[in-house]
């Protein structure tokens, strides 16, 4: 199914797809890291999850006229995914206030956002993946004004049927991170994937964390969380 | 012509005018600090140049029917301005790339912005003035969605008079920051001051560097640059 690798990252390989021109294999590894690399492991079986948990989800974006690159999962740790064009910029939506934005901007622990926040990074590892502003996303990305709109207004109903989504499962959808990349015909759908990896997900009773964030502060065990979030969804599906 | 000193800041005193409500008296001080405060130092003339100097170029905003705060100029080292709510932003426009964009974007020196660019930091020391976006300066200052888009309109309009303001007297305006505040009217005016404190300000034959950086970097006489600063600008008036 796969031919040539076109680009390796922190947590998958990208493949073109064999015999099916503009089409790309998406292998998820089993790597983990935080702190823009500094921190790294591997967990046997985390590519798994977070590949079954991206093609858990896609799909029910689909259901909701949100267009994805998603087309179908290939095995165990691949997926089969449109061919587009990345757009370099990491669209992170805050529902609550935790990482970062709290010592950045001296915001409390769990302050609520309504609306909520979008941020823009730069994705660029020499740097550090900057926070930018619009005007920095226009001058240094392949956005046009009005497909950075369109970015907003697509990640700010993403935020709503996956906080539907993870409701149901009684998990808060806290704060996640979003890529998007420009289909040949021009159109531009959500990439990458949605997972423990790229969303900060807390339990609504126990508040307990079911996200990357247990291995960024060491406070869990990955796999379990992730299996956690993996089990949850499926039982709803 | 002075009462209560209202607030003091690295720059310059404020007070309220006496006997004169809804006026404030702003007292150029002679500090010099750079790199969020870490560099300090005090310069004999130094507040009576940057009072000259602000005072020259606000009325020639005025003119160009731009409204600030300046009432007018007092003493050697005081103006007399209207007393606004001020908006804890500072409104940044670069024309050209220098300073801290080029390290954080990775935006090559001299680099030109067509159009320029506006960046908004939020205006707290403790935090040592953070980069922020749209969304975070309407969650954390007290401006509006429609104030703000006003704000930046004025911001490139500003820009557009002093950079032929400067251009006059053979000077690029290379960047500068503004502050804004918000009349008892409610009317968003021009505050704080324009210097070659707040404005990046270089000679267009010889790009010798006529402003703070040369404190910031000691690499000149900040008095004499200052001192260049004001002999052309009076001469041209």
């Amino acid at each position: 199914m796969k031919a040539d690798l076109l680009y390796e990252g922190k947590a998958k390989r990208v493949y073109q797809a064999k015999d099916k021109p503009g089409q790309l294999v998406l292998a998820y590894k089993n790597d983990a890291t935080a702190f823009n690399g500094e921190k790294k492991a591997s967990f046997t079986g985390k590519g798994q999850l977070n590949n079954d948990i991206s093609s858990l989800i896609f799909p029910l974006l689909h259901d909701k006229n949100i267009q994805t690159h998603f087309i179908e999962r290939l095995s165990e740790t691949e997926q089969l995914v449109h061919q587009t064009e990345i757009i370099p910029l990491e669209v992170v939506v805050r529902n609550l206030a935790t990482g970062s934005i709290t010592k950045r901007l001296g915001i409390e622990e769990r302050t609520k956002f309504n609306p909520p926040i979008i941020e823009l990074f730069y994705k660029n590892d020499e740097l550090g993946d900057p926070l930018i502003n619009d005007e920095h996303a226009l001058y240094l990305s392949n956005v046009t004004s009005t497909e950075l709109q369109e970015i907003k207004e697509k990640a700010l109903e993403i935020n709503k049927q996956l906080t539907a989504v993870f409701k149901k499962i009684d998990v808060e959808l806290v704060d996640f991170k979003l890529e998007f990349g420009r289909l040949a015909s021009g159109c531009m759908v959500l990439a990458d994937e949605i997972s423990p990896d790229t969303c900060r997900l807390w339990d609504s009773t126990t508040n307990e964390k079911l996200d990357k964030d247990v291995f960024r502060h060491g406070t869990g065990d990955l796999l379990e969380v992730y299996q956690e979030i993996f089990r949850r969804l499926e039982a709803k599906s």
